[in-house]
């Protein structure tokens, strides 16, 4: 490639990075396609570096041998993350949102892209390190989140189906209690959604008693596959002992007071407790 | 903020672009931002702005007045729609692929974050002009291509269910016939999800006959809204003719041989027919 100006190669890395997440990226690749001398591209990362770093964009990590390379690691700061889940818990507490049943009304929350984008952030910051190989959550609505955190880990998702989907091929199913409404549900998984003896990071959007987490986790085993995470975005205070041991939730919802609109909401265990 | 060099600036720049597309921002909070003079900050613009049309990452649109400023488009080359496509159609040519009933087996590939982002771009850049305030789609294989897609346009999803679930208030429903099997089919979206009038673009991961694409449009106008477009992942060459007029598709899909497992790929209806 033709020789490339500095100023165009910082701009061309920022893409790169973002882009690619998680993902090694050789330094005589890189010098190759951008056209630069090995010694001008190591300026050029220590730029672009400083900068993601100083904006709490994520850090770089480098390995050395045959797989080397510079790999973008995807993080918030402390500040973004407090301030995200503050505006969350404003959100949240409108106490428009209960529903007949004890329910919250989410889905707006979950459908915006900004939720979407710092959610996924959230998580694969705090699961960076935890080496799943996907990202596994059950429909529906956990799966934007997901999509959006699977994005930010460089990593695929699989989806299990409520029910056994013609479209899928042949699956494994397990019954389960709902610990939220005691009903027995079903989730399914197709054979060829999942390679045995997978790690897999749990998304989904709300944990009650967390049935359904244990239940996905309990899956998973039948693949011969392990859970090296459970991520929600929103958890119940009560009851306060989950089925599953430990969990992150960004917002974590108490009393639904439906006489004077009012929802309690605090931090999640995102913040640690 | 205190002064920042250009090549900060830059990186800065380019995350903030990348990270907010279709959202504008005036150059007088720019250059606040970043402490830098509005007369540099033209010339760091016009640089990313160089770098990110040479590259086929989109283009940039300047607004004035009040609204005003510059907002990011993101598009795809079409080297790169070509590329992406011909894997596409590649992977899926595959006659492993092909399930009892004649379905084909894709939720792998769905669920890929290199493809969810292509396929994301391809159709924002498709609909960039169409006006769309929201992506629209219905679950469950639809949802995650729905979300990378409406990233790219910074707007929400709406996920219309199956069924009507609790959780999610009054609802309208639509029962619809399906066209591929004939079947009765219900869709619902509750009242909460939806404003009155919305222009939507619709997101889906498959279309035979078009039944599942007519039910949404009939759904949305009984919102008041309107379809401003129809993206799906892959579409039948058979029927020719669908319930829906205009579509976008990626990859067309004919004859499924499973004696010798090919399955027939051409290229979808994105590059014109």
């Amino acid at each position: 490639m033709a020789r490339v100006r500095r100023s165009d190669r910082l701009v061309c890395l920022t893409q790169l990075f973002l882009q690619n997440p998680h993902t090694a990226v050789s330094l005589s690749d890189l010098a190759e396609r951008l056209g630069a001398a090995k010694s001008s591209l190591s300026e050029d990362l220590s730029i672009v570096r400083a900068v993601f770093e100083q904006q709490g964009l994520g850090t770089f990590e480098t390995a050395t041998g045959a797989a080397g390379g510079i790999r973008y690691i995807p993080g918030v700061s402390e500040a973004f993350a407090v301030d995200f889940v503050r505006r969350l818990q404003g959100e949240l507490a409108d106490g428009e949102r209960i529903l007949p049943g004890g329910f919250l009304f989410m889905s707006d929350i979950l459908g915006r892209p900004d939720v979407l984008d710092a959610a996924g952030r959230l998580f694969a910051h705090r699961f960076a390190g935890a080496g799943a190989e996907v990202v596994m959550t059950v429909e529906t609505k956990g799966i934007p989140l997901a999509v959006s955190t699977a994005r930010y880990l460089g990593l695929p998702i699989v989806v299990v189906r409520r029910n056994q989907r013609l479209t899928e091929g042949s699956a494994v199913s397990l019954n389960y209690v709902s610990g939220s409404d005691r009903r027995i549900q079903t989730m399914s998984l197709s054979r060829r959604s999942l390679r045995e003896g997978t790690r897999a990071l749990i998304v989904d959007d709300f944990m009650k008693a967390g049935g359904t987490a244990r239940a996905l986790v309990e899956l998973l085993a039948e693949f011969g596959g392990e859970a090296v995470g459970i991520g929600v975005f929103t958890a119940t205070l009560e009851p306060e002992k989950k089925l599953v041991g430990e969990y992150v939730s960004l917002v974590d919802i108490g009393r639904m007071d439906e006489e004077n609109r009012r929802v309690e909401t605090v931090r999640g265990t995102y913040f640690g407790r």
